[in-house]
């Protein structure tokens, strides 16, 4: 993988970048559609390539762990080949789900057991094995096995978390650098930041991750419930410890605004599930705001769901057409939906790529972060 | 509307035709999908006309009426407009969903008085009503309001219900012939035979349906739970009865095998929701016969879905990728899977076309009946 910083913002710290992969080249800053079992829900392969210009996606490593799991991800020739998705892939190190979505589950030193919430069997990720995991999932950027704290977080608990954090690092480093690629290509590793909200924990992290020198750094453990603006705090924290010359990725993050705002504290890549979540739900966002489809007001709107966007279902439904499928049920809704609001932002995206290049960054992110997030 | 009979085979009764309407050419014998509430389910219209090659659809009047209702697709334009469908599209009269969907019905000599399966409100389906209804929506083609009798149903009951059919269909025609096209477009008017098992109800019905000279001619309330044998008895002796000159529909039917036997018959229009609902349980009509997706064969089984069938899904998606998608319970499996059936469905008719044509229709129907009908 190489990082090339193609330019930084004169008014803010945001930053337009490259990163090249095995898999293809990313524009950064970028949002990374969430492909959490092998598919991004409700989208098409083919869609997330024409329609939403994504430039490159994340794969859940608890979930395709467990479902298709890792024999035949491997006889498929890894995550690429098995769902047809030739861009590249960044897997998250599952060490979230199985916080969140797993039953009983025991964290030691050694690593964490759980049980699968699907059907109750047991299994153990390690650091060690996490690495592996991923390798065969064959993602072009991997990240570290780490815990994720819960908000909020005595600072003890959050200490000694971190620090087991940075155990498990050294670990998963250890084990990357003494294996290699299973398909011929490079993959790179990726440590997270933690420390909770605590502002010497997050310096003393950042400063720790920092000194690996790794290709490319992440922020985990924000947007998990805290006030916004201690998110802002740490992520402003964190980013200006991080070298300049790799790229930034802030896990999870978040809603347009958020993103904008982390853009301009200089992160470079984002992911979360809130286009396509909130999308099966009927709430979209466009350049004008957020429009909820199951409300009775687009009843009689046929006007299409976001002109200014762009794009094939953008332009060519309407407004009372998608309020219609949704009230009815119909899966097209969400289809629809979820194509309109990932290609919202990857507009997004692109959009502040565009407005760092131009000089005029800081100016209309203020103007988008209302203007987005108003109800229309 | 116009119907061009191009051809007739000369070892069945298989025709080759050309519909001409407002909206487009339809070459027959053709397969229409099902876009019940004004959506094929799970399938964009995009997709419609690129991947599948659909050159009409089928609106359900009985869903469209209640929702999204007449009032909104009237302010739209009619359903083309509201839901971005430039082909054309046949609508039904509502009374199949009438008869098996909507709560308590009462069948009298005015029309249909039944409660709708959404919320309960109470409305009343006259002959007169529905013609008006379909010129609301928009179709190009337009069912009679008919009854449906039950299978079994005594001769007695079956003989009776014609009669009413037919004193309902001469006032649909009434109706019909007294207004004109809401959006500036001719639509057309198709009768449809009933008369359930009973030989001598049906060629009293195709008798007078035939002596009408309507541009067009259905046969309904087959399919309903008789042996196929006895539904390809009652459609021969309807077709060798219905003008040669005028395209024949045959309701709701069927399998890949029940389409080809009767085209071979003199059929040349299709419906049926077989392709998309059995689609969203997994199941895949592909050239080679019969795969349920659900089966943990297809597990390791990385080969395109239906090579020979062609087109985007069917040769990208593995086999494994799609029953993994389905044991995932992933919205993307149902999608694929219907784009796929569909896809089929027209292949088969075209490649019906093409056989007809080429003179070799008979032997390569009995071929096919045997092959798509396998189990994989
Ligand atoms: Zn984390
Ligand atoms: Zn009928």
């Amino acid at each position: 993988m190489k990082f090339t910083l193609v330019g930084t913002d004169l008014h803010s710290k945001a930053r337009l970048g490259q990163v090249e992969t095995a898999h293809g080249t990313i524009e950064t800053p970028i949002f990374m559609p969430v492909g959490t079992v092998g598919t991004v829900k409700a989208v098409q392969q083919r869609e997330l390539q024409t329609d939403i210009d994504a430039q490159i996606i994340l794969g859940n490593t608890y979930h395709l762990f467990l479902r298709p799991g890792l024999p035949i991800l491997e006889k498929a020739g890894g995550l690429h080949r098995f769902m047809n998705w030739n861009g590249p892939i960044l897997t998250d190190s599952g060490g979230y789900q199985v916080y969140s979505l797993a039953g009983t589950r025991k964290i030691k030193e050694e690593g964490v057991t759980f049980r699968s919430h699907i059907d109750g069997s047991k299994h153990t990720f390690t650091p060690e094995g996490v690495m592996d995991i991923q390798r065969s999932i064959g993602a072009d950027i991997i990240m570290a096995f780490d815990e994720c704290p819960p908000y909020p977080c005595d600072f003890r608990y959050a200490r000694e978390s971190l620090d087991m954090t940075h155990r498990w690092l050294k670990r998963c480093c250890d084990r990357f650098d003494t294996t290699s690629g299973r398909y011929g290509y490079e993959q790179t590793l990726f440590p997270i930041v933690q420390g909770g909200v605590y502002p010497e924990l997050r310096r003393h992290s950042a400063e720790t991750i920092a000194a690996l020198g790794r290709e490319g750094n992440a922020i985990g453990g924000l947007s998990v419930g805290e006030p916004t603006e201690q998110m802002y705090e740490m992520t402003e924290l964190v980013c200006d410890i991080l070298p300049t010359d790799k790229p930034r990725y802030l896990m999870g993050v978040g809603t347009p605004a958020n993103i904008l705002e982390a853009i301009a504290l200089g992160v470079d890549m984002f992911d979360c599930v809130m286009p396509t979540r909130n999308a099966r739900n009927g709430m979209l966002f466009t350049t004008q705001g957020i429009m909820n489809m199951r409300n009775e007001k687009w009843k009689n709107d046929f006007t299409p769901l976001d002109e200014g966007l762009g794009g094939h279902v953008s332009t060519t439904y309407s407004r009372a057409y998608v309020r219609h499928l949704f009230a009815s049920k119909e899966m097209l809704g969400p289809q629809i939906a979820s194509i309109h609001n990932l290609t919202f932002y990857l507009w997004l995206v692109r959009e502040a790529r565009r407005h760092i290049q131009e000089g005029t960054f800081l100016a209309w992110k203020n103007q988008m972060v209302e203007q987005l997030m108003r109800r229309l």
